[in-house]
């Protein structure tokens, strides 16, 4: 079924596309439009505001109405990242420089100014009737809130003391979990159905936001990121993972010593020994299995939401719980 | 009469303080909170927000529904503040370590990010009917965007040759504007005025931008800029003012030579002497008296639109006109 997923994001990508090249004009050659679109010419897939358009259509709507809307949140997703990328030192996005790096902090930051603007022109402009644009200006100003207040607990969370898993769920609901949940709220809206599917669709997406973050910290430790495979990318960082969470609540005084003294190194001073020393302490405590164990028990919370979701085909919203709990880039 | 205003900004600067506090409250002491307040408690005389009050009464319409786009231009006016901080390196504003020197870069572009999320929130939390409030988004969303393009060609523009005055004309309007002209126009929207009367208002605002910024200018040159009566910080800076876009147009070539020189060294490295020899450029070729001649004029062109404005006081607009275009902080 997962395929269905896939068509339909390919499907509907192109609109989104589309409609991105009319909102942000690629060839405007000027000290915005060159260094944006050196960014969005790196890639990215449109998932966000495909699972938007999905999720209009799954429960009756129009994906049409919902395509303004859906743009907004990809817009917001650059703008995230333009602006992420210069506060955690990121130099590489998909194997480019970032913005930052190539067109120096101060148009990096413009640039990701500018997309929010264009981010909310988006919704503006849409045909929608003016109560409908008010509910999408109101979700989206919430989700856009809530991300950068997850974003500034993160970077002030980087190799804390006391960090709990209480706390990682806290921080990722708010940097991820209204983030995911935004387009498909957003396609709720836009289907014009009830105010009590919109606050189920809320809760599924809070759901799916942490099963998604804590899916992503197990792949730095299996399979690796993006990067060439490499693994512990995030230990490097120094990144508040679910592992890290877990692990700083049940270990042992000496080893949590060990783990923030590794996980507070600047990332170049990290060695490869330092990253199997976390593993090793990680495994030793079972973080790994736990992690997976939360998240799987995330993943069949969000089906009990499904099942009170008013449509036919429960299965669609499945398979976007399980397609964005498992790989997302 | 200027007096009145002043006044006018006093009592309504309240109003606006209160508001500020409900829709950013000072005590959250997080990592958003705490930079935010640092920066607000540094000053600001709202005079923003009050002329787009005044404006609201002086059509007829009740400030109260102003209110709510008053602080919204007010929290986008200090978001503004903390990314261009950054951007032109400031370390100290008002006397106080800017916010990237005192918290980082990251909680800086971050507490920025975050003030804006509260701007569209104070509109929509604002009590106005769903097509008024939709007006108020528009108009801020368009400042907010032609502000960036303004800021983005301005740190672009630092030290280039064949700066023109056109070029900086045109700057100018983007940078500051939509800006001045966006609070007028907001309280012009509350007052429930034609779109006629709201157009005029624009092109009021729109003269303004470019007066206020010429003499801006000139203060740099002549009684100095806040910083303790230090005169020459934009020279310093290499700041594209009125002074060198004229000279760079009329000036012989070793002349500009020289300018682009000096204007394009770093802050620090710029001599007494430069600043000094800058000076004498401009006055060679009466760059200064050009200036004060072309920002007398746009004054006159805004006292024939106020002339077309319906309202019985056209002495409060030629006030606003005078009070924003002489001296703002």
């Amino acid at each position: 079924m997962e395929t269905n997923i896939e068509e339909s994001i390919k499907i509907y990508g192109k609109k989104i596309d589309d409609l991105l090249k009319e909102i942000i004009p690629p060839d405007r050659d000027d000290y915005l439009s060159e260094p944006i679109w050196h960014h969005l010419r790196t890639g990215g897939k449109r998932i966000r505001p495909a699972i938007c358009l999905i999720t209009c259509k799954e429960l009756g709507g129009n994906p049409d109405d919902a395509l303004h809307f859906a743009l907004a949140i990809e817009i917001l997703h650059n703008m995230f990242l333009l602006h992420d990328d210069i506060e955690d030192g990121d130099t590489m996005r998909r194997d480019q420089p970032t913005v930052w790096v190539k067109y120096g902090i101060a148009n990096a930051i413009n640039s990701g100014d500018y997309l929010l603007a264009r981010a909310y022109t988006s919704i503006l402009t849409s045909p929608a009737p003016p109560d409908r644009k008010l509910k999408f200006l109101e979700i989206f100003t919430l989700t856009y809130e809530k991300t950068v207040e997850g974003q500034a607990l993160d970077i002030n969370a980087r190799g804390v003391k006391d960090f709990t898993v209480e706390k990682y769920i806290e921080l990722v609901k708010l940097k991820t979990g209204y983030y995911l949940a935004c387009g498909m709220v957003g396609g709720a809206v836009a289907s014009g159905n009830s105010n009590g599917t919109i606050d189920k669709i809320w809760d599924l997406g809070k759901l799916m936001g942490p099963a998604f973050q804590i899916k992503d910290d197990l792949i730095d430790l299996t399979v690796g990121k993006g990067r060439g495979g490499v693994i512990g990318s995030d230990i490097k960082e120094g990144k508040a993972s679910f592992l890290y969470a877990y692990t700083s609540e049940v270990a042992n005084a000496d080893d949590i010593k060990v783990l923030i003294e590794i996980m507070t190194k600047q990332r170049e001073k990290t060695t490869e020994n330092d990253v199997k020393c976390v593993l090793d302490i990680y495994n030793r405590y079972g973080a790994i299995d736990h992690a997976q164990e939360y998240a799987d028990d995330l993943i069949k919370q969000t089906y009990k939401i499904i099942d009170d979701i008013p449509t036919d085909n429960k299965t669609v919203f499945r398979d976007i719980a399980n397609f964005m709990t498992q790989r997302m880039t």
